[in-house]
């Protein structure tokens, strides 16, 4: 799967991933109410309103970019029929030929964490039948509890041909209480990017190792660091856009074949159509066209990355 | 809750939350048969096979207990009905006057941590409707993100008068990997203890926080240090039974009011029937009525712990 990413981010010159995390205010007026109308002021209603939601981005932009990146959180806040519109959202994103990051954050002791792997990435049995309960290609996992909950996904992602994302530099503001205290001189992210690193060569793919890192577009210093330590780890910047990164400031996160990250950018996609750039231009009504030119913008603004 | 757990505690002289963590292979024959039986060989048979393993177990213990602690990830690996049977769980055991400690490690940026604290903790609205995806007390929470990834769910427990209990040691051989590195002398563990303690001030209960910490039974001479960094913060302890722990080492973990920790046991009790102590008074039919007894031979094993 990680050469099957970076083969798309190849052909189609994008080294973007979408964030499909829509909440409930992000979508044009007429979705919800039209949900509301036939199944009434229901859980189900929200989820139908944002799958229809966000199949009008993954038509408006699945030809241009390698991957999307649906935030289960965004679901999971809307009970079961939130988890039927994640998994209705991923299933139709694999039917377009589109690379599935999971971003559910998991991690666990280890019989927990191969939970997590098969119900997300593998596949479960029952009596004789199995079934792949969830089906993301790969999915994002917290590294707090070391090792045992790290080494179950891995597991499950040889079986699989999958891989992981693991956190190592979050993009968040209060991301340097615990990640950027220093450990005989060094940053405790360092210390997991070490891991990451080591844990990667164990599942490695032709170029790239199946086993990625996280590194917020919003610590472009430490993601020049983070690079070094982790050469064949792909990383996963979140916080481009909204978040406050660019693209020029973006260079360091990639290698000297302009490979091996991959910028994240959620609000400022799907929510296009509600920023000074695109409302004239795009109504509420033409949202998904917004989120393509905001896509197109993207691939253009992240060339300046590779200006050196 | 927080009250209403400690009084539960209390009530019942138990301080035990019975982790309710199934498998497949956990059940008794005839579950899984009688399920596929009338559902075939689907995920849903899956769910109501574990749903019905739970309820057994629910009705035999719910008396002498004043928690249950689903393990979420035990469920989403079957996928949407596996997440059904996980809601009649918390829903049932809701019923029954039992505290929902939903054992989900979730953790993120800001937004998409509100996301997660409304749909376990709070409430959804939908048009002019609200709605409890999930009917968790507490849950628990990864602090690697730091105060933005925990402050959203403190602000919907005070909404709620819910809970969290934050990872501040894990009770895994690998725990060490990042929790145990020294900051300044300090390991890490006990500076998100520092934070637990700090957080815990903004949402207080009648003697304890609304916001407590999850310590492995594992590791009883950090449970002693933790104890004192957080000392009106509950301290939630895993990895008592099969994991290790006995009831006379965990006296640490306990203040001196006789309050201030509870013990998890999972495999202990949900799987009694399959254990040398049971398995001959009680067979797979009577697997419920191990259960109990487990909880009761638990129950008197952590006197041990008030043994000064």
């Amino acid at each position: 799967m990680i050469n099957q990413l970076v083969k798309s981010i190849k052909d189609k010159d994008a080294p973007i991933v979408v964030g499909l995390d829509p909440k409930l205010d992000y979508l044009p007026e007429g979705l919800l109410a039209d949900a509301i109308a036939s199944r009434g002021e229901t859980l189900d209603a929200a989820a139908e309103a944002i799958w229809q939601f966000n199949k009008g981005i993954i038509d408006a932009t699945y030809d241009l970019i390698p991957a999307v990146k649906p935030q289960v959180a965004m679901y999971e806040q809307f009970g079961i029929p939130g988890m039927e519109a994640f998994k209705r959202t991923c299933d139709y994103c694999k039917s377009k030929g589109l690379v599935i990051v999971g971003d559910v954050k998991r991690g666990d002791i280890g019989s927990t964490s191969e939970a997590y792997a098969v119900g997300h990435l593998g596949q479960v049995k029952v009596g004789s039948r199995t079934f792949h309960p969830f089906t993301e290609d790969f999915v994002t996992v917290n590294p707090y509890l070391g090792s045992d909950g790290v080494k179950p996904f891995i597991k499950i992602c040889k079986e699989e041909k999958k891989g992981l994302f693991i956190l190592v530099k979050t993009s968040n503001p209060s991301s340097g209480e615990f990640q950027d205290r220093e450990v005989d001189g060094k940053p405790v992210y360092e210390l997991v990017a070490e891991k990451v690193a080591e844990w990667g060569q164990s599942h490695m793919g032709d170029t790239y190792s199946y086993v990625g890192a996280v590194v917020g577009a919003t610590y472009p210093e430490m993601g020049a660091a983070l690079r070094k330590v982790m050469p064949r780890n792909y990383i996963l910047v979140p916080g481009y856009g909204a978040q406050g990164g660019q693209g020029k400031d973006l260079a360091a996160f990639f290698n000297e074949d302009g490979l091996g990250a991959i910028v994240n950018s959620s609000r400022g996609i799907i929510c296009a159509y509600k920023q000074a750039a695109y409302k004239d231009k795009f109504g509420p009504a033409n949202y998904a066209d917004a989120s393509r030119q905001a896509v197109i913008d993207m691939r253009e603004d992240l060339k300046q990355a590779f200006v050196r």
